[in-house]
């Protein structure tokens, strides 16, 4: 049995479902395929709050619809999710992720990417089980918007990655885009209006670009649920996030992230600088950035019909801001 | 301008605007993007014959229908197909396709991995514009019949490799799957009739069947196209193919090949080996096992229109077993 958070008991049963269908691996059965399948397994499991597949579902509760359906969107969206976190571990050389190891480090790169493709093919196969072309249409869009994104970390300019510009495009295109897709797909399939698309579609948005923001203040001020995971392991890897930035942005002459960035293996300067952003009040503007964003996705719930499927995803938009702390 | 082979001179101005529709790259224009923008561009242009987009143009004109939505599919299955090919020089390790340097050589795992994940993406809204989920669905299925195909050669039994039934699967995943969905989804989007569509589906099978064999076979003997490209890389990278498959097959005594599979660096033990093969005949019996998937995929058009494309796919079928010797 998926343990689910409380914000999602709504959908609890239906999350059970898109639990079978992510684990319904049509490789499964054959033996050569035994150790890929177990991978499979092994990646989906290792942890993960089903938060996009849970939008889908609550969004697909806003109107009748089919839950066949909508439960294999939300299969889709979480597995093309995972499948992009496959391919990111090889190619930032990650060997744990959420404190289990990554398939990649337990492979070669050549398997890790075959099995990741293999991910990105049984998504686009359960996202075409939706028998609706523009799903399909939203679907290959975001899987561009999501590489783009990574393509812009590794080719773009050093300088530019340290601007909150940069920031805001880096986490729209590696988060804010999937949760569009969970929630504008999804308004797609219940048959909402062009309107209502359009504001589930912001929902979906500014509610990923929270999430984001908290995920990157949580992983400078210590995330409880992953224990053992060295504070500022983004800044470790050379990622600038926007407790940084802001800090950079009210102490400009300070350049000890530059020179991070240059050698980011000094332990010392990890954590002097981190103790400075701490003291700056940096990590609270992040906090009040990521409330605001909040704030403004359940804004653009308010023409979406007042039902508990709404009640719940303004309660899983504030439980965004209010996880782990 | 493209050079295309003379036979596909029916559908040439169709060609050119499948490559122009290949080389709009969405990212074009960013500054940041212009290495990879640049890298796909080399990576299409470097070799190919576009037999793959000319057959689905060709089945484009059985039936009147949309060109642009023919010409988005036929540009979706070569841009497919090339994503294939950049994560295989991956997965590989190889620095050479078609004597030009791969991505691979050129850049680091991970920008080779993210523009193969780009180039897929791109894949899949190329044929999210046919507006038929239909054809997206095929889509799906080939991509995770090709990747299957990639999985089983890397964890399967390596006893298992050298056997027809694994070299036969292999093909299928590798090739003829892609030629199977150049012509079937092609029949969707014209509205061919159940019956038609599952005639060019064969088409497309048998035809992709010929096409590997007979590219196996000129690893072989030499294939004059490809200028600078050992003999036998097959066998060198530990592949089996068919004329080696039929070799053993008569005799089984010989002992050679298994130690060549452990020890593939011996250019000498390639070289006997080779000469052997070809001394045996199983070259011509693969030619002639070759020309038998043409004739089949011959009599699977003989229900279609006998119109103009239909004779051209016809004298395709024929080029196939014809080209380069």
């Amino acid at each position: 049995m998926l343990a689910t958070i409380a914000v999602f008991d709504l959908v609890k049963d239906d999350l059970q479902r898109v639990e079978t269908r992510l684990h319904d691996i049509p490789l499964r059965g054959e033996a050569e395929f035994e150790l890929v399948t177990e991978a499979i397994g092994h990646v989906l499991d290792a942890g993960g709050k089903r938060i996009r597949p849970a939008l889908t579902l609550l969004t697909g509760r806003l109107y009748p619809s089919d839950p066949k359906k909508i439960i294999s969107l939300a299969a889709a969206v979480e597995m093309l999710h995972t499948a992009t976190l496959v391919h990111d571990d090889v190619v930032d050389g990650a060997l744990l992720r959420r404190g289990s190891p990554t398939l990649n480090a337990r492979w070669s790169p050549g398997a890790t990417i075959l099995t990741g493709d293999y991910m990105f093919a049984r998504a686009a196969d359960l996202a075409a089980q939706t028998d609706h072309v523009r799903v399909m249409q939203i679907f290959a869009r975001s899987l561009m918007t999501i590489v783009s994104g990574e393509l812009r970390q590794l080719f773009g300019d050093a300088a530019f990655r340290q601007t909150r510009e940069d920031y805001f495009k880096r986490i729209y295109a590696k988060t804010a885009s999937m949760f569009e897709l969970a929630t504008e797909a999804a308004g797609v399939l219940i048959g909402a209006s062009e309107s209502e698309i359009l504001d589930l579609r912001r929902f979906g948005h500014d509610l990923g670009i929270a999430f984001q923001i908290m995920d990157d203040v949580l992983d400078f001020i210590g995330d409880a649920s992953q224990v053992g995971k060295p504070v500022a392991n983004d800044l470790r890897q050379g990622i600038v996030t926007l407790p940084v930035i802001d800090y950079l942005d009210t102490h400009p002459a300070d350049k000890r992230v530059d020179e991070l960035l240059q050698n980011y293996h000094d332990d010392d300067a990890v954590l002097s600088i981190v103790a400075d952003v701490r003291a700056s009040g940096a990590i609270d503007r992040a906090i009040d950035a990521a409330r605001n964003y909040v704030r403004s996705s359940k804004v653009a719930l308010l023409r979406l019909p007042e039902n508990e499927a709404r009640q719940t995803m303004l309660a899983v938009a504030d439980y965004v801001v209010a996880r782990n702390y």
